[in-house]
C-alpha cells in the first residue's frame, strides 16, 4: 500500500485501470440479479398484428416478458420517453418504426434461457411503407414515420422545438442573418454543392450496460450514462416519482462519445425490475449497439457567394439530419449543425434551414462534436473548391475570411478571444508541394498532397454544473460531481484543479463517481464542457475551502491571511515553505471535521426561435488541422502520412489527457473520413459488426502526429478540448486528397471506390469547382 | 408507484423496512466475495507457544489464513488499532488477553470450509496469570494485562489519556471540586455504599457484519458502524493511506446501542481482503457478539455527606470501570461516569476518582448512555437510602437538592435550562402507598411500591457535525450526512427538519446513508447527539437553500423576499398559499441545476486533566422516572406494573420516534434492572447465547407506560433523547422494590435470589440505610 498515489503523467485511476480493478457499468453485479434481452423488430415499419409471448413466459427461468400490451397495462407509468420529445416507447406499442426496435423484453435467470425465450415469441406485422433517407423523408408524399406529434419532455425542455405536423420534420431550425438572397445576387461567384455524411456509430469499447433495481417508490440504476441527473429525471417522469425516488449511479464508462448521452436501455430495465422485483441487467451486444443510437446521416446543400478576390459574401444552407425513427436529441443536433454553417468565417448574409427528419432507421443522437462535423465537412470542403476555382491558396483564402475579435458570428454574437489565424499558422508548413505535379515529375502512380481545415464549434449553452469539495481532516480532499469519467481523464483533471488551489498533491484528491442522491447536479458530460464548466464549479468550491482554511490558519498561527500560502500540504508563511503548520494540523485545531465548499457554473444563452440568432455558445472551441496524404492512383487507397492539429486550449490543465484526447480524435475522424459507414438495405443493417464495419486501427494512424495547444498567457481561460479537433479531420483529409489528385469526393467516407469514380470523372485538375460566375 | 411517500407517523424508510427491502450491513453481497471467520483464544491470558495453520491453509477453498505471524510479515501496515489507545492487535500477536480473542482469521469460499479450516488450526498456549474483576485488577500485585503502555490513536486523540505504567489502569479521571474531606467532615450523616453493575451486552438484532474490499492504495468497507468517518481514519492509519484511500459505506444498521461505536471486525476483514484481493465478509454469530464488545462492569463506592434536613453537602466517589483486555473507548466511559457522579444535584464538595482498568475479559466499550447508568445506579439508589434514613420523602429529598439554573454542576459548569423539578413532578403521582403496609393489610405475600430516579447526562463534547442539503429541480431534496440510521428514526427526523424549512413534505426528502467519499463529516452517531448536532447542521444547510430560493423567487416574481413564504412545495406570497410559483418552477427558471447548502455544528468544551473540571457537555439531558412494582415475597419475583418517564426534549421533532426511543429504553433498562448479566467462569462466558442470557421480552414490559416530553415553549431548543431516560430505570425499579419491601439490593441485576437474600438480611423495614451519624 502506498500513502500517496503518484499523480504525474497518469490519472489517479490509472493503477486500477491497468490492473483490471476499475468498476464499469458492465461489471456491476447485484445479488439476485436477472438478465434481460430485447426481441427486436424484423421490419422497418409496421403494425404489430399479433404478438404471442405466452410460450416464452411459460419457460422455466423466465421471470417477466414485457410487450407493448403489458406495458400499457402497468398502472401509473409513462410509456414513452425521450430527451427532447417524448416519442419513444419503452417497448414498441402497436407500431414498429425501424428494424431493431425492441418489441418485447424478457427477464430471466440466465442468458441461455433468454435466448430460448426470445425464440419462442411470435410476432406478425402488417408492414407499412418506409422511408430511409433524409431527403426522401423530407419530400412531399413520403410515408409518415409518426402519425402524430409527440409531447415535449420535461426533463430537457430548454429549447423550443418546431415540429411540423403531418410531415417527418421533427425539428426545423432557421437562421436568418442579413439578406442571403441579396448577398448571393451580388456575389461574383456562387458555389452550390451538396455534401453527405453517412450513418456511423460511436463504437465505444464498452457497449451499453445497466442494472436497474426497482421497488414501489424507488428505482436505482447503475448505468453507463453521460447524463446522470437527466436520466434521473427521465426515470422519475416515467414512474411519476420525485427525483429523490430515483438514484442513478455511474461507474467509469468504457467510452461514450455521445452514444450514452441520453436514456436508451435504462427505462426498459427499470420496468422489468419493477415487474420482477429483482435487479435486472441489460448489456447490449455489439450488433445491438448499431441499432440503438447512431450519428446522424446528413445531407448538406451549401450555396456560397464570393467575391472575385475570395471574400465570402453570402451563404444559404439546407441541412437535412436523418434522426431515424425517434427524435432522441436530433433537434439539437440540427440546431447545432445549423448555426455552425458559417464556420469560423465572416459571412454577412446567411440563411440556414436545418431539419431533423424522422426516417425508418435506428435513432440518431448525440455524437462527438454534435452536428458540427456534418456541417464542417460541407463548408471546409467547399472552401477548397472555391479556393481552387479562384486560384487562391487554401490557407490564404481562409486567412482572408477568418473571424476576428469583435466581428459577428452567424448568430449575431460578437466573436471574442479568437485565435483562428494563429491556429492555422501552427499547422501550415512553410513549403507545400503540388501533389499531382510531384507525382507526375517522379513518374509514379502515387501522389501526395496537403489539405487544411479550420473550424469553430460551440459548447452546449446555456448549461449548468455544480460541485462540492470537502477537505478532510488529514488534508486530503474529496470532490463530488456528477460529471462522468469515460476515459477522457475527467477525474485526474479535477484532482489537478483542486490540488493546485489547495496546495496538495492530486494523488490526495479523490473524485466521485456520479451518484445522483449525493453528487450535485451536472447537466451532462458532453460537448467538451467538463473541464471548463464542471471545472469552474469545482474550482469555486476549492477556492471557498482555501479561503476558510487560510482564515482558520491565520487565527491559529497569528499570521495575516495575506502572508500565508498553501503548498505541499502545508499552510506556510509566504516564501518559507517549511513554516506554519500542516493542513492536517490546522484542520485538527479548527475541529471543523471537514471543510465544505460548493460551486456553481451557469452560462446564459439561447437562440431566438424565429431568427435562430442569439447566444449559441458561451465561448468558442477553435481548431485547425492539416493532413498530409498519399494516394495510390491505381487502387484509390489513401494513406495518411501525417496530421498536424492545433487547438486553442486557454490553459491546459491535464497535458497528457489533452494530447490523448486530441490524438483520439484523429483515430476517430480518420475512420469517418476513410472507412466508416453503416450500410442499410431496406432498413436492415448490413455491416453491424466489427468485422464488416471498419473503424480505424492503429495501423491506419499516420507515422507523424503533431498536436499543439495554443494557451492563453493570462492562465485564466479554460476551454474544453475533448472533441474540438474532430471536425477538422474529415475535410482536411478530403482537401489533401484533392490537393494530391484534383479529385473531389462529396460523400463520406472517401472510399477507394468513390475516389476512383471521382478521379475518372475529373478530366483535369482544377475543374472540380462547380462555381458559376454570377 | 407513488409520487409521494406519505411521511406521517412512519419514517420514509418504513415501507422498505416492513417489506424486507432495506439493505443492512448483513445483506451486503459483492461479486466474488469470500467469507471469513475468526479462531478465538480458549485461554484468558497466555503466550502463544505454537500456532500451526498449515493444514487450514492447505484446505481447498481456503484463500488466506491470517495469524499474528503473517500479520507481522505484511509490510507497511499498523498491526494495532483502537479508538483511544492503539492497544488492540488485528489478530493476537504472541499474547492473548481474553477468552474469545481472535488468534487467527480464515477467508474461504464458503462457511462450511471455514468451519473445517478453523478446526484444523492448532494453537498451544503458555498460560499466564489472569484477573477478571475491576477491583481485583486495580489491586497491588494484580497480574498485568498489558506489560507496556500503548500509544494513543490519532483518529480520536481529543482527550488526554492518563495511563498508569506497570498497572492495569488504562485511564484515571480525577474530579476535584471544593474540598470533599472538609465537606464530609462537616456533614451530619455520611453514607458509604458500594454499588455494582455487571457486564452486559448490547444485543442488537443484527450482529456485527461487514464486507471489505481492499486493493493496493484503496480500501472500501460496507459495515455496520456508528462512526463512519472515525473508522475511515482508523483504516487509513492501519494502511498508511490518506483518508481518500478509504471508503466506508454504511447501510441501515439493525441496532447499535454503542456496540458498533468503534472498529471491531473491519480491520481484520480489510487485511484479509488485501491478502486475497477479493471482497471479504465477516458476520459475527450471536455467541461471538458477547466476546466482542460489552458494557463495562463497574464497581462504584459512593460516600455522601448530608445535613440532618437532607441537603447533600459532599461526596467522594471511586468508580472502577472494567474495560476488559483492550481499552476501546473505556477511558471516555470512565470520564463520563466520573464527572456524572454528582447527578442532577447541588453538591458543593466533590472528589471523584474514576478508573478504566484492564482485565482479562472481552473489551468493554460504548454502551447506551455511556458510563452514566453505572453512576446513576449508585447515586440514585443511595439517595433513597439517605431519604429513608432521614425519614424524608424520596421525592422531597430530590426536590431539595436538584440543580437550578445558575448553580454549578460538579465540573464547575453553570447549569442552564434546568427542568429537573418539573420532570419529577410529571412522574410523581398524587398519592403513594407504603408498599409493605399495604401488603400486610391485605394479608397477602405480595407488596407494591413506587420508586423514583432523576438523572442528568451529557452529550459528547466537544463534537462536530457537518451536512449538505441539495434542493433538486423538481423541488425534492437530498440530505447528505454521515450520521447513521440504526432504527432510531434518524432519517425521518432529518427529513422533517428539511421539509419544515423548505415547505415541502418530508416524503420528498431523501436522506443519504453514510458514504465517506461523498457524505460530509459527522463525528459519531452516539450519545443522543444526532437530532441536535447533525440536525443543527442540516437545518443550517436548509436555511441557506431557503434563503437562495427566496432570493431567486423574489427576482422572478418581483415580490420582496420578506413577503414570500415556502409551503406545500410553493414559493407563495405570505398569506396567499396558491400565489407565486412552485419550487420546481422557480428552480427551472433560475437554471441553477440544484441549490446546495452546507452546515456545520461544532461544540466547544473539554475537561482540565488535573481537576477534571471544565465544559463536560454542551447541554444537559434531563429525565425523571417512576417505577411501580409488585414483589412476590416468597419467590422474590419482581413485576413492573407501570413506568412513568419524563424527558426534557426542547422541541420534539419526530413524536413517534421520540416515544419509541423512550419506550425502547424501558425494555433496555428493565432487562438490565432485573435480568441481564454476562457470567464468566475463569474468563469463559457462561451464558453467551439468547437462551441463557436474558433480555427483557414483551411479556416483561409493564401494562402501563407513560412517556411525557417537556418542551421548550420557544421552539428553538432541541435535545436528543434516544438514551436520556435509560439511566433512571434501574435505580427507579430498585427504589420501588425498596419502597415495597424495605430490602436494598446493591448489585445489578436485581434477581430473585439477590432480593430474597436482601429480604432475609433486613430484619426490619427502614434499617437498610448504612448511614453513620457524623
Amino acid at each position: 500500500m502506498h500513502a500517496d498515489v503518484p499523480a504525474t503523467a497518469l490519472g489517479s485511476d490509472a493503477r486500477d485501470r491497468v490492473s483490471g480493478r476499475t468498476e464499469y457499468p458492465s461489471t456491476v453485479d447485484r445479488p439476485g440479479m436477472l438478465h434481460a434481452r430485447l426481441l427486436r423488430s424484423a421490419v422497418p415499419h409496421g403494425r404489430i398484428r399479433r404478438l404471442d409471448a405466452s410460450r416464452a413466459a411459460a419457460l422455466p427461468g423466465v421471470h417477466a416478458v414485457l410487450t407493448g400490451e403489458t406495458l400499457r397495462a402497468i398502472a401509473g407509468i409513462e410509456t414513452h420517453y425521450g430527451p427532447v420529445l417524448r416519442d419513444q416507447p419503452i417497448v414498441a406499442m402497436d407500431v414498429v418504426r425501424f428494424v431493431g426496435e425492441p418489441v418485447a423484453a424478457v427477464a430471466a435467470e440466465d442468458l441461455d434461457t433468454l435466448d430460448r425465450a426470445l425464440a419462442l415469441i411470435d410476432v406478425e406485422y402488417d408492414e407499412l411503407p418506409s422511408v430511409f433517407d433524409g431527403p426522401g423523408a423530407f419530400a412531399d408524399g413520403a410515408p409518415l414515420v409518426h402519425e402524430t406529434l409527440a409531447s415535449t419532455s420535461m426533463a430537457f425542455a430548454e429549447i423550443p422545438i418546431d415540429q411540423v405536423a403531418s410531415s417527418n420534420i421533427c425539428h426545423h431550425y432557421r437562421l436568418r442573418t442579413g439578406d442571403a438572397d441579396r448577398g448571393l445576387a451580388g456575389a461574383d461567384f456562387v458555389f452550390d454543392d451538396t455534401f453527405t455524411s453517412p450513418v456511423v456509430q460511436h463504437v465505444p469499447l464498452e457497449t451499453h450496460a445497466c442494472v436497474a433495481e426497482a421497488r414501489p417508490g424507488h428505482v436505482t440504476v447503475w448505468t453507463g450514462t453521460q447524463i446522470p441527473h437527466g436520466l434521473r429525471r427521465t426515470i422519475a417522469e416515467i414512474f411519476h416519482l420525485p427525483v429523490t425516488g430515483v438514484r442513478i449511479i455511474v461507474p467509469t464508462l468504457g467510452g461514450g462519445y455521445g452514444g450514452k448521452g441520453h436514456p436508451t436501455i435504462e427505462p426498459v430495465a427499470a420496468v422489468l425490475s419493477l415487474l420482477t422485483r429483482r435487479p435486472v441487467r441489460i448489456q447490449l451486444s455489439r450488433e445491438e449497439e448499431f441499432v440503438t443510437i447512431t450519428k446522424h446521416a446528413a445531407s448538406v446543400r451549401i450555396v456560397t457567394g464570393v467575391s472575385r478576390d475570395g471574400m465570402l459574401l453570402a451563404r444559404r444552407a439546407e441541412c437535412i439530419f436523418n434522426t431515424g425513427a425517434y427524435a432522441d436529441v436530433g433537434p439539437r443536433v440540427a440546431k447545432n449543425g445549423g448555426y455552425g454553417m458559417a464556420g469560423p468565417y465572416r459571412i454577412p448574409d446567411i440563411s440556414v434551414d436545418s431539419y431533423a427528419v424522422y426516417t425508418n432507421l435506428p435513432p440518431a443522437g448525440a455524437f462527438r462534436a454534435f452536428g458540427v462535423p456534418q456541417g464542417a465537412w460541407a463548408y471546409e470542403s467547399q472552401m477548397d473548391i472555391i479556393a481552387d476555382r479562384l486560384g487562391i491558396d487554401p490557407v490564404a483564402i481562409r486567412r482572408k475570411n477568418l473571424l476576428r475579435d469583435g466581428e459577428e458570428l452567424s448568430t449575431g454574437q460578437l466573436m471574442e478571444d479568437s485565435h483562428f489565424e494563429e491556429l492555422l499558422d501552427l499547422v501550415a508548413p512553410a513549403v507545400r508541394e503540388d501533389g499531382v505535379r510531384a507525382a507526375e515529375q517522379r513518374g509514379r502512380r502515387t501522389c501526395r498532397g496537403t489539405g487544411f481545415a479550420t473550424i469553430v464549434k460551440g459548447t452546449v449553452t446555456p448549461s449548468t454544473s455544480t460541485a462540492i469539495v470537502k477537505l478532510n481532516q488529514d488534508g486530503s480532499a474529496d470532490v463530488l460531481t456528477s460529471a462522468v469519467e469515460m476515459g477522457q481523464g475527467f477525474k485526474k483533471t479535477m484532482a489537478l484543479i483542486v490540488g493546485r488551489e489547495l496546495g496538495i498533491s492530486a494523488g490526495r484528491v479523490s473524485v466521485s463517481d456520479p451518484d445522483t442522491d449525493v453528487t450535485p447536479y451536472d447537466q451532462q458530460t458532453s460537448s467538451s464542457r467538463s473541464t471548463y464548466a464542471t471545472g469552474s464549479a469545482v474550482r469555486q468550491a476549492a477556492v471557498k475551502i482555501r479561503s476558510q482554511l487560510l482564515a482558520d490558519a491565520s487565527e491559529q498561527l497569528e499570521v495575516a491571511e495575506a502572508d500565508l500560502e498553501l503548498s505541499d500540504g502545508r499552510v506556510a508563511v509566504v516564501g518559507t515553505p517549511s513554516s506554519g503548520a500542516t493542513i492536517a494540523e490546522v484542520m485538527a485545531r479548527s475541529r471543523r471535521g471537514n471543510l465544505i465548499g460548493d460551486g456553481m457554473y451557469r452560462s446564459e444563452g439561447g437562440l431566438d426561435p424565429s431568427t435562430g440568432r442569439g447566444i449559441a455558445s458561451v465561448h468558442w472551441h477553435q481548431a485547425a488541422g492539416a493532413a498530409d496524404v498519399e494516394v495510390d492512383l491505381d487502387t484509390g487507397k489513401i494513406s495518411l502520412l501525417g496530421f498536424r492539429t492545433s487547438v486553442f486550449a486557454g490553459q491546459v490543465i491535464n497535458q497528457v489527457g489533452a494530447e490523448l484526447q486530441t490524438e483520439g480524435n484523429l483515430a476517430f475522424g480518420l475512420g469517418q473520413a476513410l472507412f466508416e459507414e453503416l450500410l442499410f438495405d431496406g432498413g436492415q443493417v448490413q455491416n453491424g459488426n466489427l468485422g464488416d464495419y471498419m473503424v480505424a486501427s492503429i495501423l491506419d494512424m499516420p507515422p507523424s502526429m503533431d498536436v499543439t495547444f495554443l494557451e492563453d498567457p493570462s492562465g485564466n481561460v479554460i476551454h474544453g478540448l475533448g472533441e474540438t479537433s474532430l471536425p477538422t479531420i474529415m475535410p482536411a483529409i478530403a482537401n489533401a486528397v484533392f490537393a494530391a489528385t484534383g479529385a473531389r469526393v462529396r460523400e463520406l467516407p472517401i472510399t477507394p471506390e468513390r475516389l476512383l469514380r471521382a478521379l475518372a470523372a475529373q478530366p483535369e485538375r482544377g475543374s472540380a469547382a462547380v462555381g458559376t460566375s454570377a
